[in-house]
């Protein structure tokens, strides 16, 4: 039943402004119990703290090795696959996984891809911008009454399913691709570049809601680009830019 | 991808021993998210607490409703089918399934019997003897150096698994669209759009090889355009056109 000689699972766990150090010690735990051990931080009210250590409760290494970052932009700028948790099914046209979903596609690219989980705060979850940077978004079925999943809870049920796929040595083999996945950060830059180009053509106002930004975000993450098309993408921008015409 | 039609699961929880009260409460918590409501508590050494009510954190209603008893013999009296968590692979010669074949093979008795799962003591498991008590076993795979998995957070798991089976044979949600799919001749008035406006841009030429048409071409499929994408895109080709510009 169980493949013991996988051990590590190296995807990474990003929890965004988490509240309760408590929180963040069980998902140390939870993650060490199932193998993984990259833990990023985003803005933790609180760390490092005795309550975290407490409840890490043997896996105080993955909280010693954890890091610390300001902005999410930062804790998945060297990924290629980042998967958001969302307690909601929202409106968005994103793909909506479920944990088993989400492990299998994780499974299959985590041999050529660097991959992140982002967890949101508990009370109100990731942001709608937040979720814009996600390729993907992974639901976690609950009571329809009753769907108050504590964040600690939501990971080990997230880094269960990913165990369950490494011991079921699934790999569906991963598409074909003539060049490197773009990382978190060139995706950024492309969608910057498009922005500004937009607004500069007058198709969407600087200060405009956010609405238009997000579905380009959300198109181009569906076509799951890589890094040459990003070039080549920021290359059309460049070659119709109208502040550099004449 | 949720039946919300199946609210409740009506399987037991039995707790034996629990050491922490706050963990009675976690896995209350744990229960409701995944819709079971049927707790019992084999003497715990401490019910009701404040502790556990604040980890219930909105599933006091099964705290409240959970049967205290004194033995587990007495717990699982009326049931039929009785599943004991081991967090060791033992050698008794009892069948151990994975928490997936525990929800699949409980999920097809739970129209006619009655269903315990047992939970062992936070820090020695069952015992042999209460292990006996057990028609099956339900191991949780973890990782080789680290099996410490909190009985609240096995608990989750196990629910889990029992809510997914519960939801099976629902088809998963398709992308959830917010106009419709994009007709072929609609996708090509786009593509021929496009390939005008990078003639005109001189990014490409009119007779070039069709390597990047094909390249845009394949990456726009990917991306599975709907018919407001469509035009969007195509709005953003008539704002950026240098054959519009003065």
């Amino acid at each position: 039943m169980t493949n013991l000689t996988i051990v590590q699972i190296p995807v990474r766990i990003v929890l965004v402004e988490t509240s309760h150090p408590g929180n963040i010690g069980a998902v140390a735990r939870a993650m060490k119990t199932m193998g993984l051990s990259d833990l990023a931080l985003v803005a933790p009210k609180q760390f490092p703290s005795a309550e975290a250590d407490a409840r890490a409760s043997g896996a105080e290494d993955v909280l010693a090795a954890a890091r610390l970052h300001s902005t999410l932009q930062h804790a998945i700028a060297d990924c290629n696959f980042v998967v958001g948790a969302s307690a909601r099914l929202r409106s968005l046209p994103c793909p909506v996984l479920d944990p088993r979903e989400c492990a299998q596609s994780i499974t299959g690219r985590i041999d050529v891809e660097r991959v992140a989980v982002v967890m949101g705060p508990e009370q109100s979850g990731l942001t709608n911008e937040q979720m814009g940077l996600c390729q993907s978004l992974v639901h976690i079925p609950t009571a329809a009454d009753f769907a108050s999943l504590n964040v600690a809870m939501a990971t080990q049920i997230i880094c269960y399913e990913l165990r369950m796929a490494a011991n079921a040595g699934v790999a569906p083999a991963p598409r074909r691709r003539e060049a490197p996945p773009a990382t978190a950060a060139e995706l950024e830059g492309f969608h910057q570049h498009l922005e500004r180009v937009l607004v500069d053509a007058g198709f969407i106002k600087a200060d405009h809601p956010h609405t238009l930004k997000l579905r380009f975000r959300r198109l181009f993450q569906r076509a799951d680009l890589d890094r040459t098309e990003v070039n080549i993408l920021r290359g059309v921008l460049s070659a119709l830019d109208p502040s550099r015409r004449g």
